[in-house]
């Protein structure tokens, strides 16, 4: 009966340890992958860009549980300029992403209009910060 | 009665258009501000630096219901440099914001750490987009 006490409350420091505040665990807020994309679209084709990249942001936040966000903005005076702030659960969350149907809709449908691509890789300042 | 109806079916349609999904209004997705700031820091005072933007960020948050978000990374190749994404209910929550005491100890506590600062305003591509 010690014995099972002992484990009992090995098991819910455990617990402790791994889940903070927000549910997510101690090994995911490791495991995250947080990035910056920076693209440049060619001009004659920006509405038809914007088109797939929402229908792109969409699918994968709606059909992807390991994809936390894909916040897009466009500058407001270069609306050619976009940035996207993208949160993975972890790498494998990432490379699922990248096979999905809708994406590969989107980077093969939108491989004429992106004129420069750069792709940042991140560490976020405070862990688990959400969107109010 | 046949008034009353209508006012009512007034009422609920006004309700639909003005209550998005998330429970923000259309107002408010409008009203938005949402900016990038970059910022680039002395890399002498990096620790000091980030440790007045982490209170910074998570004394807005806990305080400031109009500061949606204040997502601040740094590049994994180059610490030093800085990326925020800042969502603010509206224009007013922003003066405000940079009326707080809190916002004001950062600013004037790392005034000399910060090499360059660039803000720039954007136009978010799916409204109401959180971090899952």
């Amino acid at each position: 009966m010690a014995r099972w006490n002992l484990r009992a409350a090995q098991l819910v420091a455990l617990t402790l340890l791994t889940i903070s505040d927000s549910g997510i665990t101690l090994a995911e807020e490791k495991a995250q992958m947080v990035r910056l994309s920076k693209l440049v679209i060619d001009e004659s084709q920006l509405e038809t860009y914007r088109a797939f990249l929402k229908e792109e942001v969409t699918d994968s936040m709606s059909l992807e549980p390991g994809v936390r966000a894909l916040y897009a903005v466009s500058e407001k005076d270069r609306p050619t300029h976009f940035t996207i702030l993208e949160i993975y659960a972890d790498r494998a969350s990432y490379e699922a992403h990248i096979k999905s149907a809708h994406f590969l809709k989107y980077k093969t449908g939108t491989k004429d209009m992106v004129k420069s691509l750069e792709l940042i890789d991140t560490v976020p300042l405070v862990a688990n910060m959400k969107i109010k």
